[in-house]
């Protein structure tokens, strides 16, 4: 059943980072008031929402407070804490629904829920101890990447392990926690889908992007991505089945190596995603409001793309450039409002067109 | 001189209706905040400005601390109170400047400045008493509309004149307030230009739409116009003109008829404009963000367009069609969030994507 929001309803978000900013900015597009719920002060999307609370996710009465404000609630990250969870839909309906949170908050999960689905991932192991990661050296060989199994992004929690010898310092890098070993990929080029799926189970794929990470965090994401036309095919098609596994509502990104064996699944994301910033000037409905029409169970956009697009993340310093790019007619500028520039902090991306689509 | 912004500062805007509201986001694009000043309460404005001041223009210490909050000040309306301009210039810097507003406030400054630029205008003359209306009768003939010199949007504070007979009529309905009787223009349709011109002088017009009006107000724009490419050049010159001879800062509208015997100016608006709600989906840079460039200092975007878009006002009842309009991935939804729906009153707007440029 489809559960559509009255107009002027209040979409409450946790999370106030540059994701909430953007998916509170595409709820006022469509007339809806945002309230954002974040720990830290001064979040990015405080700035554009018509309510903030700054408390932390362990106080039960702000979370109380805030389900009861609002008409339904969304997520810019997975990593909201279960206890939280827990209480706030006690209360308020949360989309996308918790089982893709549970997937996707643990790696060992996640990969096991997409091998179930006949999908092709990285090889894997899990690792707890000392002796699991020499097993698991043993099985998958190096070179093989450590990652802690919760709260890792952009690069973080995580540890290369190039010959057995670096086990000791992948195990001291991850400080202990449970863990995955995955084997490297050799791939090609890495593309996302951004998929939408809406309340009534419709599914709406944005074209998929070319994506280029430099020291783990997203750089570029240009579109069209290099596939050819039965590789995008089954890149969207790949998508479809995760969410439509999920009974998925909202838009989620889904990470992809090209290989010559084909496409395997790196992660997903249940959230809009950086990899769909180029939505925003490539399609008449982006990945934020395509987000919060499933929420609110409005029609689904088409994803459809009129522009070529090049997405440029502004890392850090990136940011000194922003009087350079503003002189380009041919892209468009999304700042954060970070006031504290910091060595690796998002702090805005810009949008090259480079042609019609 | 270009007085630039400093990444973070904060705009002050003057009205909180939609103009504020989208202003308001096209700043955050950029990573300014933004203080929306507005005498009533729960303005469209405000469910996406960082801060709202809810105080009548009369109030001066209101307007004190407003002014004292922000970086610079601009405005979504031209009928701001001298007294409290005054005020406010005294503390920030207004952009645009107040000729513009003193120039715009009075449709007989207004058609001296432009008559004095060369451009053509309707036949006009004031009007104070019955006396002046005859004689402007008998000098400019039927039909004829009477309008108040000052405070006149969306067809309010006018009056037709079919013939002389009609004139204790019109004098009622402008309730005597000081006005201007304007000859009626034999024209083909109505087209309007949203000019832009930054600090260092640079002028960025974006391509003329033409304006069908029900009612006195605005109903859909569409671009490209029925225009000449000789008929187009003209009226961009021709803003440009009015633009320069004002050394202008931000967006204006021009909106002129299209006649037989050429371009008329039939108004200027010293603001983002109705008619340029196109350019939120038909450009890279919309006519927003090319406002708060203009007073940020930031270089304009180029106004080139990639796509040819139908805009339509949903006006009153009319916002009953958003689901149907939902369902058309072509069609971009901007809603202004105003929760009380009343017959006349712009509730949102929609942006129909009918090709590419």
């Amino acid at each position: 059943m489809v559960d559509v929001l009255a107009p002027n309803a209040t979409i409450g978000i946790l999370g106030g980072g540059q994701l909430g900013r953007m998916l509170s900015v595409a709820a006022s597009r469509l007339g809806f008031k945002t309230h954002v719920f974040e720990p830290s002060a001064q979040p990015p999307a405080g700035h554009v929402a018509d309510k903030v609370t700054t408390a932390s996710y362990e106080n039960a009465e702000a979370l109380k407070a805030f389900a009861a404000s609002v008409d339904v609630i969304t997520y810019e990250f997975e990593n909201v804490p279960t206890s939280a969870l827990d209480l706030l839909e006690s209360i308020k309906p949360i989309r996308p629904n918790r089982r893709a949170l549970a997937v996707s908050q643990d790696r060992i999960s996640e990969k096991e829920f997409l091998v179930d689905l006949g999908l092709k991932v990285a090889p894997f192991a899990a690792v707890d101890t000392a002796e699991d990661l020499d097993k698991a050296i043993a099985e998958i060989g190096t070179p093989a990447i450590l990652k802690t199994r919760r709260f890792g992004y952009d690069g973080k929690g995580q540890s290369r392990i190039m010959a057995p010898v670096d086990a000791a310092k992948a195990l001291e890098d991850v400080a202990g926690a449970p863990s995955v070993l995955e084997g490297f990929i050799d791939f090609t080029h890495e593309v996302s889908v951004i998929a939408a799926r809406g309340q009534a189970g419709d599914v709406s794929c944005f074209d998929p992007g070319e994506n280029v990470h430099i020291n783990g965090i997203l750089h570029t994401t240009t579109v069209p991505a290099t596939l050819t036309s039965s590789q995008r095919m089954d890149a969207v098609l790949l998508a479809a089945k995760v969410l439509n596994a999920l009974d998925y509502v909202g838009v989620m990104g889904v990470e992809i190596f090209v290989t010559k064996q084909g496409l395997v699944v790196n992660e997903i994301a249940p959230r809009v995603h950086n990899s769909g910033h180029w939505t925003q000037n490539g399609c008449v409905i982006d990945q934020f409001e395509q987000h919060i029409r499933a929420v609110a169970g409005w029609p689904l956009g088409d994803g459809k793309r009129h522009s070529n697009v090049e997405m440029l993340n502004l890392i850090g310093d990136d940011v000194d450039k922003i009087a350079d790019y503003a002189k380009d007619g041919s892209v468009a500028i999304h700042m954060y409002g970070k006031s504290d520039v910091k060595a690796g902090r998002k702090m805005g991306h810009v949008n090259k067109i480079t042609g019609a689509a």
